[in-house]
C-alpha cells in the first residue's frame, strides 16, 4: 500500500518496532535488576511515616506498586554506564522516583484525573487534601535522600530540575484553552513537566561517578531528548497512537482543552472551518459527544500523529547519538535501544 | 476582682504585655532591618519565572506583600546572635519564608480557606490548581536557595524540617473530626506543622556561623519552644483569645472539626452532657448557628483558653532560658523579649 513518504519511516518502525523495543526496555531493566531491587526496598523504607500512617497507605498506592520505574532505571543505567561503584545511585534513583510520584499526585489533583495506570487515582480514593499533602511529603523525602549523597552538584541539578518542573506545570495551566500555530510554548511545557526530570535523572548518574564535563553534558542531553520524545509519544497516545489499543482511554487532553502537538499540527494545516472547530473545542471548551471523533478525523486527515511521532523520532536520534561520548558496552547498547521503546509505544 | 490563682499570671501579662511585646517585635525587626531589606529583595528576585508569569503574580499576592516575616527575622537574628558576618543568612531567611509561603498556599487549598491576613486567599482568587503548583514552585525555589549556601548540615536540617512539616499536616488531616482527652497527638501536630520550621529557622542561623554543638542545640530548642507557643496562641486566638478583638474572625477550627488545645482542655473538664455536645460538633460536624457561642461558653467555664496560654507561657519560659547559652547582647535581649510577643497576641 502506497503511503506518503513523510509517514513512511514512522510506520515502518511501527510495524516491527513495538515488540522488539519492549524487549529493549526489559534488557535495560535486567542489566540493573539488582540495583533496582535495592531502590524498591529504599522506597518502601522511606515511605514510612512514624506519626502519620495515612502517608505510607496513600503513597504505596502510587509509588509502592506498579509503574515501570523508567526514570530510576535511567539513573541506575547512567551510573553503570559511567562505571560507578558506590551506593549513592540507589539513593538518587529513589529520589527521582519520589519527585516523579509527588508530581503525579499533584497533577492528578490539578487535572481532576480519575484513573492512572488503570487504577482509581489517590485523589479519587482519599480526596484532594491528602493527595496534596502526601505529595509534599514525598517531595521532602526526595530532598532528604539527595542530601544523603553529600554532593552539592547533585543537589544543584535536582533542585533546579524541581523548579523547572513546577514552572512547566504552571505554564501548562496558563496554556489550557489556548490554541495557536506556534508550538514553542508547547515545547517549553513538555521540556519542563517531563524532560527536566529525565535530564536530571541521567545527569546525576554521571555526576556521582565523577565523569568529565563532556560526558555529564552528553548524559543530560540524552535524558532531555529522551524525555521530550517520551512526552510527544504520550501526547500521540492520548489520541490513540497509530494503532488502536484496547483499554487505553483517549481524548483526555482534548476534553481538558490542552492543545498538544497532534492538535497544533492539525491546526497548522487546517482550513477556516476546521480552525473554527478547534477554537470552539479547545478555547471555548464547548464540546459535544461527537467532537472527539471529528478531532481524530482531522488529526488523521493532516497526518498530525505521524508528524508528532516524526518529531519524537528526531529527538530519539539525537538522544542515541549523544551516547557516542561513551565506549561501547551492553549498558550503552541498552540505553540506545530503549530510546526506541519510548516512541514505539505510540507507533 | 478575685480570680483563680492559675489564671493570674496570664492575665497580668495580658494587661501590660500586649503593647510592650509588640514593641519587642519592632525592636527585633529594627536590629536586622538592613538584612531584612536584602531578604525582601532576594525574595522579589527569586519569585520571577522566565516562562510562567502567573507564578510571580500569584506569589506576590502572598509572599511579596504583608506578613510579619517573623520566621526569616528569626534566622537573621540567630545569625547575628552568633556573630555571623557572611551573606548566607540572607539566602536562608528567604529559604525559610519560601517554605512557609509554600505551606500556606497548600494549607489554604486543603482547608478551603477564603481569607488570610484580611485578604482573599490565592485559592479563591486564582483557584486551587495554580495554588498547588505555585506552592510546589516556591518549595523548589527554597531548595535552590539553600543549596547555594553549600552547607550540607544546613541542607540536612531544612530537608528534615520539610518532611516533618508535611507529616504534621497529614497527621492534622487524620485528626480532623476526632476529639479525646489525650493531647499528645495535638502536640505532635503543632510541633510538625509549626514548630519544625521555627526550629530550623533559628538553628541554621547558628550553623552557618559555625557555633558549637551546644549553641546549635540551644538555638534549635529556642525555635521549637517559640514555635509551639506561637501555635498555642494562634489556637487560642481562633476562639478570640482573652480579650475581644475587632475584625478577627473566630471559630474556623471549630467549624472545621479541629480539636485544638482550648477544646481538648474544655473536653477534659466536661461533664457527660458537655462531652455529647463536643462529640456532636467536632466528630459529627453536626453544628447549628448557636453552637460556636455555646462552645465559647464551655471554653470560658473551664478556663480552657487560660490553660492553653499557660501552656504557651511555659514554652516561652523554656525558649528564653535556652538563650543563656549566649553572652548578653541587644539581639539576645530582643529574642528573649520577642518570645513574650508571640503569646501576648492572644492574651
Amino acid at each position: 500500500m502506497a503511503k506518503p513518504a513523510g509517514r513512511n519511516s514512522v510506520e515502518t518502525a511501527s510495524a516491527s518496532g513495538v515488540a522488539s523495543s519492549a524487549q529493549a526496555f526489559d534488557r535495560l531493566q535486567a542489566l540493573v535488576a539488582e540495583d533496582l531491587e535495592q531502590v524498591n526496598q529504599l522506597i518502601q523504607q522511606r515511605m514510612v511515616s512514624e506519626h502519620a500512617p495515612l502517608i505510607p497507605e496513600l503513597a504505596a498506592h502510587l509509588v509502592g506498586a506498579g509503574g515501570k520505574r523508567l526514570r530510576p532505571i535511567l539513573t541506575l543505567a547512567a551510573a553503570r554506564l559511567c562505571g560507578y561503584e558506590g551506593a549513592h545511585h540507589i539513593r538518587l534513583a529513589a529520589t527521582v522516583e519520589f519527585i516523579h510520584s509527588a508530581t503525579l499526585l499533584h497533577d492528578d489533583v490539578v487535572d481532576e484525573s480519575a484513573l492512572r495506570r488503570g487504577q482509581a487515582t489517590a485523589n479519587i480514593l482519599w480526596g484532594n487534601k491528602p493527595s496534596v499533602l502526601v505529595g509534599d511529603f514525598l517531595f521532602s523525602r526526595s530532598f532528604q535522600l539527595m542530601v544523603e549523597t553529600e554532593s552539592l552538584r547533585v543537589l544543584e541539578i535536582l533542585s533546579n530540575a524541581s523548579a523547572i518542573i513546577a514552572e512547566g506545570e504552571v505554564l501548562q495551566l496558563s496554556m489550557v484553552n489556548k490554541i495557536s500555530e506556534d508550538d514553542s510554548i508547547y515545547m517549553q511545557v513538555i521540556r519542563g513537566k517531563t524532560a527536566a526530570l529525565f535530564e536530571a535523572a541521567t545527569q546525576v548518574g554521571g555526576v556521582i561517578a565523577g565523569v568529565s564535563p563532556e560526558q555529564e553534558a552528553a548524559l543530560a542531553t540524552y535524558g532531555d531528548r529522551l524525555g521530550v520524545a517520551f512526552q510527544l509519544a504520550d501526547d500521540a497516545l492520548d489520541y490513540g497512537g497509530l494503532e488502536a489499543r484496547i483499554g487505553k482511554s483517549i481524548g483526555d487532553d482534548f476534553r481538558e482543552g490542552k492543545a498538544t502537538l497532534p492538535v497544533i499540527r492539525a491546526y497548522q494545516a487546517a482550513d477556516a472551518e476546521e480552525r473554527a472547530f478547534w477554537k470552539r473545542c479547545i478555547e471555548k471548551r464547548d464540546q459535544t459527544d461527537d467532537d472527539l471523533d471529528h478531532a481524530l478525523k482531522l488529526i488523521a486527515k493532516h497526518g498530525a500523529l505521524e508528524a508528532t511521532l516524526m518529531e519524537a523520532r528526531d529527538h530519539i536520534d539525537a538522544a542515541r547519538s549523544t551516547l557516542k561520548a561513551f565506549p561501547e558496552s551492553p549498558v550503552r547498547q541498552a540505553l540506545e535501544d530503549v530510546a526506541e521503546f519510548v516512541v514505539a509505544r505510540a507507533s
